[in-house]
This record gives structure tokens, C-alpha cells and sequence, in this order.
């Protein structure tokens, strides 16, 4: 990329987070009422629904506390992540020290799931959080909540999940991959190279081919029907940054290497060549998946591929990685971004048009966008090649 | 309708039934080796997944000992309900009584539901099966489950539901609506009015103008957010036929002129304008429904609706239900049917293009294709009215 073409396109994504992403959660998310966040947001700002689905709640906090951290010390951004956190410490977490899935717009729980993600975002949150107000004995409690959560994550029938005789346990992807994250984010201080290979290991099980299985066997062997056939390959995308991130701290350049193959892979069959966008599911073998939405195009697969896709470029110079680049954010500007009240639509039908008018949802919220947009200018800001062949 | 469109219409659904659908399923469904019949089938009659979805395995059952029972005592209709019902009472049933949700192929139990539904169709198929080969245990059988799953049905606490405080007890449209279709088919010996009565209670509790609410509070009020607003066209029609089916035990002739308007009005809002289709879910004030697959149109909606338009024309002689069910049957032929291989396609997206090529899976099977199909043919076997005015 010419020097010319990184400033302008830093300039436009500087733009497109600090003026026009995080202004929308600034202006409509905060509940006068009872604190904390709302996260059910028309595209205008109107509340729809004030269940507060509380990965989304964690996920602002540990946004804005990230921004306050690495970015600039604003009141604004502390005092959003504030509110955030007292709502989260005061009504998320469960009479057995799980994390509630939903709540009221006053706290009552609505919901638990039998999963251990609404406990990763919370201990992200606490994490980052703590780190803005360096305030030690809320990364002491997230890091012990990381290891709590290793020792529930191979192992779900511990909170609660049944598992019956033709149902064996399998791998899923988004655990390791999941667990990566937390280890990067929350375990700053603690020596988890054992953990992180472990991680490496267990992804690598779900690579076959130019193919990453979203589940498989314990052996890592690909797994009979339609879950086993499954590619989700957002998740594949994400996963292969987040193998990045890490993969400093154990020296494994050769799991590098394959975290970039997967990203160039999921990106090759994930895209639609028809209508552009990446798919949210696929069957390997050409079935149609049984899941009723895996036609479409989801905002958060795009954010994941478009910093993936300029961090493989960083790092290798390979002018395929910024062509993949350059059609996300392509596809990501025609139909996702929305000029009117900030923000971007979350839902594409096949062809690309907006089929979810909100912007924020229960699996939608001050994340994805202002996470990837924040990582591309901060890699960005910090361009490691001058590279002007292109 | 003119005597001439009548035979032409009902030879085109005999056709239909008996040439290309029910030949499908007993083409490509038994498994010969484990017993029972497989569920997921791609369009073509290929099984992409071994899965038995035990809401599937009992719905066929039901559909072929009612075809047995009703239309024609055919060996072969009679062999696969056998084969299906042998493979049910064999596997379905949990230690604790209840009835699974999937199981493999050779009957291992997968994933059980904290819902009612396995047990209402498990019901649906020892009764009707029972009454094909007049085995009256089967039958009292049958009973005794639809008087449990009664117990169960206002209370699903005592399945595993877990209720938390944010999220108090609602009533759902689906629970009197599946009631009323098991004391129809199953309680036939036993006198049911004040729990017909209940029902119709119960889903007149929903309709709210003309909108009948999916969920509401237990004093009939609307609810807050988003599953509050909630309306599913395609319940709400079915609903409507389900209570006239019923109406004359009770001698409710405002039950069948209010059913009669819930389906009219299901129809009128929930009919796409611009690309024609019944949604699958809409939003009363307008917002987007949160599920990804709202704008989707699934062929059950429209089997349901076939049928219900056709049943208030035979009642009324109205000639917008005929229109209904003319604009209904058209969409129909033109996105759902598959002239090569039979059965019907199930999936659209709002364009009416389709999405997903199987013609069974997790949640598809032997079942609204054939019963509206059957429910048609029957009607117009037996026309009431031999009006020629339109």
C-alpha cells in the first residue's frame, strides 16, 4: 500500500469509529434509569426492547474501558464503561456464580444458558475494566474466572448441559478459539504457554484441508451429518487473528503460518460468488446447512475478516491478503455501513439488502464494529511495511 | 366455485398427494437397517444426515395410519407407520417417561427438549396408529400422555424449564393451540368440553384487534419488547382451523366466526405486499422481528393456510376466502412444489427464491405437506356448498 492510500484509508476508518460508531452507543445505549446499557436499538436510536442480553453489556464495558486504556483517557468512554461494569456487578452474576445470559432493564434475571460465553465476555469486561482503573482485584477476580472457565469449557455437562449416549462430546470451535481470547485479553500477567499450546493443538484438530470443521471428534477426526459438516467461517476467520495475537508468546511460527492459511481458506469458500459477502454457515460437501439463516450476510463475519485480512498483509506483504482486504471493506461499505444515524445494519439477506433494520440486538451490540475498526487503525497507526508495489 | 373448478382442483391436490408426495417419503425415508425412517433428505431423496428427529418419526407415522384409516387401508401406507411406530416405542421414550427430541439411527437418545412437543406428536402417532390397526391399548396409551402432557402444559417448570424473577410465567399460542389439536385427534371417546372451553379461552387471551399476539401475560394483557409484539402468521391460521375443528363439541358457533377472522386477518397482515408470501414473523409496531429468519417464507405457513382458507369458503361462502385461497395455492406452485423429484421445497428467502434444496430435515418431514394436502382433498371429497356465483 502507498503511503498516500494507509493515511487516507486510517483517516476514513479513524472517522468511521471515533464520529460515527462510537457516538451511537455514547448517545442511545446508557439507562438513565437503572444504569447500565440498553443493547435492543432501533437504527435510529430507539429502544425496541430493554432486556439487557448481558454479552452485549460486557462487551461495551470492555470496549470503552480498551479505548480509555490504549487510545486516549476521555471521561466520556470511562463513564460509559462505568456504568456498564456497576450494572454488571450488581445483576449478572447468578446465586452459583454463573453469569445470566438476560436480564430486566432493572436486573432480574431472564435467562441462563447452558454455555460458558455470557462468563468469557463478563471476565473480559472485569479485566479491562480494572486495567483502565488499575484496579487490581478486578483482574484478580477475571483471571480466576478464566481459569473457572477452563475447567468448565471441556467439560459443559458441569454447568448443566446433558449429554446422552448417541450424543458423545465432541470439539467445538469456538472454545478453544474462545479461550485464546481470554488468555490474551485477561492472563497478561500469568504464564499460560502450556495453555495457549493446548489451544493451538485443539484448533489445529478442526483443520482439514483447506477446510476448518466448526466441530469435530475428540480425536479430531471429521464428525458424520450436518454438524460435522459444518463451516462457520466467520468463526474461522476470527480465530485465525486471534491465533496471531498469542502466537508470539510460545514461538510457534508454523501455527502462524496456519492460522493465516485458515483465514485465506475461509475467506476463498466463504465468500458468495455470486452476490459477494461471506456466508454465515456452510456444508463442506454442498448440502444446504439445516440452520435457516446460513444464506446470509452477518455484519460481524466481515468485521472479522476485515482486520484479519489487513493484519495477514502486515505481516506477510502478500498482495492476495489486501485484494481480500480491499472486497470486504468494499462489501462492508455498500451494505452494511449506514450514512444516516451511525452504526451499521448487522443483517443481509443473500443478496445484500438490510433484512434487520436495529443496531444493536441480543447478539449485536458495541462490539464487532468499533473492535475491528479500532484493531485496523491501531495497525494502521503502527504500519509495519512501506511497501509501495501496489 | 363452479362444479368444473371444483373436480379440477381436487384431482390436481389427489395427484399431487398421491403421486409426488407420499411417494417420496416412501421412496427414500425407511431405514432397513436400524427400523424407523429417516428424516433428513435432500431434495432428491439422498440422506445427508442419519439424525432421527423424533417430532418427524412420529408426524409420519400419524400422517400414514390417518391416510390408512381415512382414505384408503393400503398395505403400504399401514407398513411405514408400523415401521416408524415399532421404532418410536422402542427409542423414544426417556427413563423418565418423557420423549426425546433426536436420536441416531440406531436409536441412541441425542438431545431431549424442555418443551412438550416430542410427547404431543409421540401422542398424535400412538392414537392414530393404535385406531389403524384397532389395538385400543395404544389408545388409552395415547390418552393417558395428552392428560400428562395437559399437567405439563401451563407449568413447564416441571419439564426442566427453568423460570427465573425478570422472566415471569407467560401464556404462549403455540401450548392451547397443540391442546387443541390433541383432544381432536386423540380424546375422541372422551368428553372434552371444559377443556376445550379453556383453550378457547386461553387463545382468544391472544387476539388483541387484529393481531393475535404470540405471547401475551397471563391475564391476556400485551407484553413489553420484542416477544410482546410478536405475531407468527402461520400459527395464528393454524390456530384458526384447529378451533373450528373442534367448535362443534362445544356448540361455540362466536369461537368459529372469531377463528374464521384470525385467519383472515393473519392472512391480510401477514401477507408481503411487494413479493407476495406469508412472513414467518412480524413485529405488531413495525420494529424488525429479532430471529434472523423472519422475512423467510416456509412452505408450513402456506400448507396451513391452503387449508384454512379453503375450510372458511366451505363454511361461508365468503369469495375473499376463495380469493385467499387462490393467492395462497398460486404462491405455492410457483416457489414450493418440485416438479422433478416430489414433495416440496421448504425454505424461501422474502424474494421467494429458495434457500435451503432439502425437502426433509430437523424440522420438515411427512407431515404439513401431506396433511393440508389430505385436509383439501377431503374437504372438496365432501363439498357443502355447490355455489356457482363466482
Amino acid at each position: 500500500m502507498k503511503d498516500f492510500e494507509l493515511d487516507r484509508l486510517r483517516n476514513r476508518i479513524e472517522h468511521e469509529l471515533f464520529e460515527r460508531v462510537l457516538p451511537f452507543w455514547l448517545t442511545y445505549s446508557h439507562d438513565s434509569v437503572h444504569g447500565g446499557h440498553f443493547n435492543n436499538i432501533d437504527h435510529n436510536g430507539a429502544i425496541y426492547d430493554t432486556t439487557k442480553h448481558i454479552w452485549m453489556q460486557a462487551r461495551l464495558v470492555w470496549m470503552f474501558s480498551k479505548l480509555y486504556r490504549k487510545v486516549e483517557p476521555r471521561t466520556d468512554w470511562l463513564s460509559s464503561a462505568k456504568i456498564g461494569m456497576d450494572f454488571l456487578i450488581k445483576h449478572a452474576i447468578c446465586p452459583d456464580k454463573r453469569v445470566f445470559f438476560s436480564v430486566t432493564s432493572d436486573g432480574k434475571p431472564i435467562y441462563q444458558q447452558r454455555k460458558i460465553f455470557s462468563e468469557c465476555f463478563y471476565a473480559l469486561a472485569l479485566s479491562e475494566y480494572g486495567r483502565a482503573i488499575d484496579h487490581q482485584p478486578y483482574i484478580k477476580e477475571a483471571q480466576c474466572m478464566v481459569e473457572q472457565i477452563w475447567e468448565w469449557a471441556f467439560d459443559l455437562t458441569q454447568i448443566g448441559r446433558p449429554m446422552y449416549e448417541g450424543n458423545p462430546p465432541t470439539q467445538m470451535l469456538a472454545i478453544p478459539m474462545m479461550l485464546l481470547n481470554l488468555i490474551d485479553e485477561v492472563m497478561i500477567e500469568v504464564d499460560c504457554t502450556s495453555e495457549i499450546t493446548e489451544c493451538f493443538e485443539r484448533i489445529s484438530d478442526h483443520v482439514h484441508g483447506k477446510y476448518t470443521l466448526e466441530y469435530v471428534s475428540l480425536e479430531g477426526e471429521p464428525l458424520e451429518g450436518s454438524n460435522g459438516r459444518l463451516v462457520n467461517p466467520g468463526h474461522v476467520i476470527e480465530a485465525g487473528w486471534f491465533i496471531q495475537h498469542v502466537a508470539d508468546q510460545v514461538l510457534q511460527p508454523a501455527m502462524e503460518d496456519l492460522a493465516r492459511e485458515m483465514i485465506r481458506n475461509a475467506q476463498s469458500h466463504g465468500w458468495d460468488q455470486e452476490y459477494g459477502g461471506l456466508y454465515y454457515f456452510l456444508d463442506v460437501e454442498g448440502f444446504s446447512p439445516v440452520q435457516l439463516e446460513w444464506s446470509m450476510k452477518l455484519w460481524w463475519p466481515h468485521c472479522e475478516a476485515l482486520y484479519a485480512h489487513l493484519l495477514n498483509y502486515a505481516r506477510t506483504s502478500d498482495p492476495n491478503d489486501l485484494a481480500s482486504f480491499r472486497k470486504v471493506d468494499h462489501y462492508i461499505q455498500k451494505h452494511f455501513v449506514d450514512q444516516e444515524y451511525g452504526e451499521w445494519f448487522g443483517y443481509c439477506d443473500r443478496e445484500g439488502r438490510v433484512t434487520h433494520r436495529f443496531k444493536g440486538g441480543p447478539y449485536k451490540g458495541c462490539f464487532h464494529v468499533p473492535r475491528s475498526l479500532w484493531l485496523c487503525w491501531d495497525l494502521l497507526q503502527n504500519w509495519p511495511y512501506f511497501d509501495d508495489s501496489i
